[in-house]
């Protein structure tokens, strides 16, 4: 029979340790022990110190793993399993893309701003065309959220296979057709090489200049340059970003005060439930892990995700 | 056969002259002409100067109607029907109501008015307990859109027929327990004598510290001196409003500089989404006055709306 001895960092949250001991783990106090590492810290050298043959899976924290990868330390050990928290966080990542998508739509950021009885006209979710680019965990939820808004919603997926509740399940090939019908595009894809810079000055061009942009993925994705460029002059109508390019966004930052954006401080995943959320996926994993069975959030680093 | 001579204000927008059109209604360019009539003007002398005997039907342009009760034009006038337009601006009131408390949840204003980049940690509509008082038409659709969060609703109803979606449906004299349990609590009843004042001080100190207040109904349902000490002591977490009392808020007014709240300046209704929805309900009306059928949206003077 193999060993399923589970260590957990000491840094991870008390929850964390209930949902592990609650399945049944065989929690040891050291890594060199362990066949599977929870690990809750944010630094690849830390864990490539630790890291021995033994280990047979590693679970990390967060559902982006793009530093994980450019450190190199899956690559340099390809029989270790690491699992991404990717998927266990979306219902609150869509939640705050549908937040963002409503604040702009209602001119929130700019009626926080005023203090005097001004009126403005907004728009509306009904029957909007929205482009989920990415359709993974949290663009299936949003679309999920939206369907009461009876909107036409243009999913764009790698794979291409249809998305459920989608209008339209397209390939990223016809990107520039999404963006020219939306009313509202919603980037949720992964951060990797391919998606680098995915939406910048030609692809805002595209946009109309109704429309709104909302990034609740990584920062990466768009090329901020192009969008200041845009939100000043008016080609779109204001964007909402979760995750930008510099973050943290320094202060001064020409984004700080431009009027069309509303930046929130990649916090679409409030800590009371992230933990909860993490707490759950180690929970499945160890179970899982411990009987076998395929585990959730496999990282491809082929993929890059 | 009855006379069905239509005369619409000519203060009307061109989309309900279009929609009436549609319908084959017989309009005339006098309200002396008309046996019904659109008025678009929000004057209840103007419209008293011209009523006459022939007038059976008057359908006005807002979906509350204090205005036009405390005038008195309507109890002066017992054997006309006067409609107002109730329920059509439903959807985009309940939008507007979703979008504050989102808005609130995730601490949008706060952050609209920020310009450092500084982690706020907020809250979700994911299983919270809402509140919906006042449960016709915008919040039997604001609960629609509320489905996918699987939240517990607790409405409260006059009659207190159950309310479709809604975990319990309550009368009124239940408001004090609703307003303890509830996370989110929305203002969606009409403004009568019997609902001035019913968020006071009491009412407000029955909430949880944690809770939101969103009022898209009128201003006089809630204290709003009650409400300015609330928000300033942090007894309640934080109030969107889209309506107030006085309105419009006059510059200056302490809501504009309390950091707890979010004032949208009765922009619920977006201009461009009204006319349509009012042309709608005016074509469903002449049709119905034409075929003699029962009007939408009549008024009751005893019940106040």
């Amino acid at each position: 029979m193999t060993t399923t001895k589970i260590y957990i960092t000491p840094e991870a949250p008390a929850e964390v340790f209930s949902a592990a001991k609650s399945v049944g783990a065989d929690l040891v106090s050291s890594p060199a022990e362990a066949s599977g590492l929870v690990w809750f810290g944010h630094s690849p050298a830390s864990l490539a110190e630790v890291l021995h043959p033994g280990v047979r899976w590693v679970q990390l924290p967060s559902a982006g793993v793009e530093g994980w990868l450019s450190s190199g330390v899956l690559v340099a050990h390809p029989s270790v399993v690491f699992t991404s928290a990717t998927g266990s966080y979306a219902d609150q990542v869509a939640e705050h893309a549908l937040a963002l998508m409503l604040s702009l739509a209602r001119q929130v950021p700019a009626l926080a701003r005023t203090s005097t009885w001004e009126w403005v006209s907004s728009a509306s979710l009904y029957g909007a065309v929205v482009g989920v680019v990415g359709a993974g965990g949290i663009g299936q939820e949003l679309i999920r959220l939206l369907a009461p808004f009876r909107c036409r919603v243009l999913a764009v997926r790698r794979s291409g296979v249809p998305v459920s509740g989608a209008s339209e399940t397209l390939t990223p090939d016809a990107l520039d057709r999404v963006l020219a019908e939306s009313d509202f595009v919603v980037i949720g894809a992964p951060a990797t090489s391919e998606t680098q810079h995915l939406i910048g000055a030609r692809e805002l061009a595209l946009m109309q200049p109704h429309a709104y942009l909302v990034n609740i993925a990584r920062g990466s994705l768009i090329d901020t340059t192009a969008l200041v460029a845009a939100l000043a002059a008016g080609s779109i109508a204001g964007a909402g970003l979760d995750v930008t390019d510099p973050e943290p966004l320094p202060d001064g930052h020409p984004l700080w005060s431009e009027p069309r954006a509303l930046i929130t401080p990649h916090s679409a995943n409030p800590t009371h439930m992230l933990y909860p959320a993490l707490a759950r996926r180690v929970a499945d994993n160890i179970t899982h892990f411990t009987a076998g069975k395929p585990l959730l959030g496999v990282v491809d680093p082929s993929r890059g995700y």
